[in-house]
């Protein structure tokens, strides 16, 4: 088993920030500046394009550390951030702005070359895990919850499907194509939030998606506009969800 | 113009109920026992065969009251609560109880009967806010949403397609067939719940009638299990939604 190894330690705005690195993925672990108590954990998968350290997971972090004292853990996935991109990695992308460019369905060549990266994804993430759980203000028995976006869905489902340490997870919008039969297998608490009007995923395959979650509690949020204009208070929808199931209060902002 | 006559004052949980009648219809308005100061209005709807002061209502008035500082008023729709039913209320709730009885679809029937009461209780909704409008602490020019529920959608769809002073609407499930057209008369923001596996509404059917709604901003909130198992979180979802739109804040119960 690897462990994990700090690299860097910060601090503002109520959370430590800590890098990691475990197993030679690099990774980030905020956690509340007021305390060492042991708290739950959330893993939170970045998008497409992004990484470990892009706002859009920065700002949930922010609500879940100050607002719930939760610990809230993210990776680079492979060929992101600070991880190199090999050959197939720029091949794909090489693919994916060539559809973007000619205005075709970028969907074939996204459900592919993210289904690649969750293969490697899920163990690592596993790693992660583990090397977390090793902690002592995080634990090997506290609750464990998921927050995936995009690729973050695509790398989830299939880790959420595989992992019984976590026992709660929201996902946003992807296609059904490589994470339903994932998907059947989920059958802890999940919040799925998709556009209604958005034009990459078909809103009969966003609904397919959630409707494939084996979920006894399960709510799908859908909201009018386009792929990109998700309403924030979604985030905070997030938040609630999983205050709710890790079994933290929410502290609203003043 | 009928004005309102209040006929019986209580208080008790931080919230004074008033009962009170305009043209004859029996409503209740509840108001936060700690101020007169000018607050907000949500009207609601309550379900088939219930009335004013059902649990459904009471419950969630109690958290726009006391989480949000507003007025809350509930009249009874025709044939319901304080109100005698007449020779088609009760032939309409004999072929209900006869459908229900022969395991057979209740939707034709509901459909059909909900579509009745609602050309009769939109004038009276219509009459019932002109009235609260007149009271001080209420006021002409304050902002008022709506809630329904069931039946309560039913007569809330045409009303807010027809009411410009009601600027944020909650529903819940119902069949689109009599609602679909005023619905897309709606631009609202709307926050619309169904149920996944609801035994008596078709998935395609509530689909279709949150898919009708024109508003810019309409969130879809559908919760896995059938027709009555509704969690409880969507009345907190609920009253967020008005307080983000009628411009409160909430107060988390301590």
């Amino acid at each position: 088993m690897h462990s994990l190894q700090f690299t860097a330690e910060s601090s503002s705005n109520g959370m430590i920030e800590r890098d990691f690195t475990v197993g030679g993925v690099p990774g980030v672990l905020w956690s509340p500046a007021s305390g060492t108590d042991r708290a739950p954990l959330v893993l939170m998968g970045h998008g497409g394009g992004a990484h470990k350290k892009h706002v859009a997971m920065t700002a949930r972090a922010q609500r879940l550390v100050t607002g719930c004292g939760f610990h809230v853990a993210v990776i680079d996935a492979p060929g992101h951030g600070d991880r190199p991109r090999n050959a197939q990695d720029e091949q794909d992308i090489a693919e994916l702005r060539q559809a973007q460019a000619a205005g075709e369905p970028t969907g074939p060549v996204i459900i592919r070359y993210n289904a690649r990266l969750a293969e490697l994804a899920v163990p690592e993430w596993q790693a992660a895990l583990d090397a977390l759980q090793e902690l002592p203000e995080i634990g090997a028995d506290g609750p464990v919850g998921f927050v995936g976006i995009g690729l973050g869905t695509a790398i989830g489902i299939p880790l959420v499907a595989a992992e019984p340490r976590i026992t709660a997870a929201a996902f946003g919008p992807h296609w059904p194509d490589a994470l339903v039969e994932k998907a059947q297998r989920i059958t802890v608490p999940v919040e799925f939030a998709l556009q209604w009007d958005d034009e990459h995923i078909p809103r009969e395959a966003g609904l397919a998606l959630f409707d494939a979650f084996a979920s006894k509690e399960k709510t799908l949020h859908a909201n009018a506009g386009k792929h990109l204009e998700m309403p924030r208070f979604e985030v905070d929808s997030t938040v609630r969800f999983l205050a709710r199931h890790l079994g933290q209060a929410v502290t609203t902002p003043a």
